[in-house]
């Protein structure tokens, strides 16, 4: 079976040029078939002051009111996917930026307002993913670029989490390649003690996840990530890394394992 | 040979939601294989504002510097470009969003800082339009809806003019295609008075073009519309319309022939 790498960058990445540039040079020397999905959540904040909307969040997730939407369909699948596909290009991968509304790729269901109104979040299922369109672009030696947008199938478009998004690719391909899903962040990988970049947990599993979580060591928004992580893996996903994208081709970080 | 339908949508249409779902529903009922490409300025032109960004006009072309680019970057690409898939997907028309970037479709070179600087803006080679990843998508029973926006190669979007996007588009095609291009704005037709609506000109030669505008019919903004039509027709594509965007599936507007 083939190896398919699908790699996730957060949005404070995606805000420092230089070190985007780092990762997109890395990105593009992976060998194999591969797929981006990128954040852009520092950007969108920064254009929410600029343009005197209000930013609502609840657990690090955004509320996202009609404003908010078109904001950030306009950063993520607007400036930040159409650079990042053009520094790619620059660089000799030939990539093609996507939301989810393209080629009915990721389709969404919006999220239910109870007990909580997020407003046009989509949440996706990864059995719905067009995963043969995106074989025929992989096939073409075409790397998809995706931004955290999916549809709803009724006209709109939806704010995904950029982790869901990354893991759902990661699922639906995992029929067809033995899949590797890497979360690059700004941190080394999942810290035993969040202010010490070098006490970088090597190696979790699930029995192991689950005593870090009692321990307190694993807490507040390295949770989600994480259980999208094991998600991942009890859905055929191969391998699960939690690093710094500067590390993207070598070894340090962190490996989650089943 | 089988017929390619390429229409280009002006940002007036885009801007107004009622005019634009209509427009949609005819171009979804387009029998065969057919591209998209829309503009965007209005938008674009109460975002600067809103954001305070001064807009820069030359006859009628926008003067680009790199606070505009991102700017056109998130109107056309992000918000206009994900709204128009997301409500062609609910119509059924499968359809995906493009830039020049996106697997390299239609690179461009970055105009000559002389005479005048435009800034970040791309003038497009029908030669260079990857014409193989369209009929890929085409042959897949996917709709290609385009941004004007393109890329230098060397990692920059560039702002392109929509009308010369889609005119670049049909010339690329058609080698492959019985091309015809149909430019949708809120007129008529090419009005033999511009005040008459009811004053559309049926149909306009290439040497009736020359008598009108010797004549001063056809003026002012209309002769950049004017002109990439005929450049359209004397390389290869084989009919080109203008006309109101309700009259999409009718006979009403004008016929341009060589």
């Amino acid at each position: 079976m083939k190896t398919l790498t699908v790699i996730k960058i957060g949005g404070n990445i995606v805000d420092r040029p230089d070190e985007l540039d780092l990762f997109l040079g890395n990105f593009a020397k992976i060998d194999g078939p591969k797929i981006l999905i990128h954040g852009g959540g520092v950007m969108a904040s920064e254009m929410s002051q600029k343009l005197g909307i209000p930013i609502k969040m609840h657990q690090g997730r955004r509320i996202t009111d009609l404003e908010t939407l078109k904001l950030v369909a306009m950063v993520y699948a607007g400036w930040i996917n159409k650079s990042i596909v053009a520094k790619l290009q620059k660089i000799g991968c030939n990539s093609l930026g996507l939301s989810g509304a393209d080629a009915d790729s990721v389709p969404a269901v919006r999220r239910s307002p109870d007990p909580l109104d997020f407003g046009y979040v989509g949440d996706v299922d990864p059995a719905k993913i067009n995963v043969g369109f995106l074989l025929s672009l992989l096939g073409r030696g075409i790397t998809p670029v995706f931004c955290a947008i999916t549809h709803d199938s009724n006209g709109s478009v939806l704010n995904t989490n950029a982790d869901t998004m990354a893991s759902s690719l990661a699922i639906a391909m995992s029929g067809e390649y033995y899949t590797k899903l890497v979360y690059c962040f700004e941190k080394e990988g999942v810290l035993q003690n969040t202010d010490d970049e070098s006490s970088v947990i090597p190696l979790i599993t699930t029995s192991s996840y689950k005593a870090l979580k009692d321990k307190g060591v694993i807490k507040d928004g390295m949770l989600p990530k994480m259980d999208n992580a094991f998600y991942a893996l009890e859905n055929s996903v191969s391998e699960v890394y939690i690093k710094n994208a500067a590390n993207l081709n070598n070894h340090k970080g962190t490996l989650l394992k089943k």
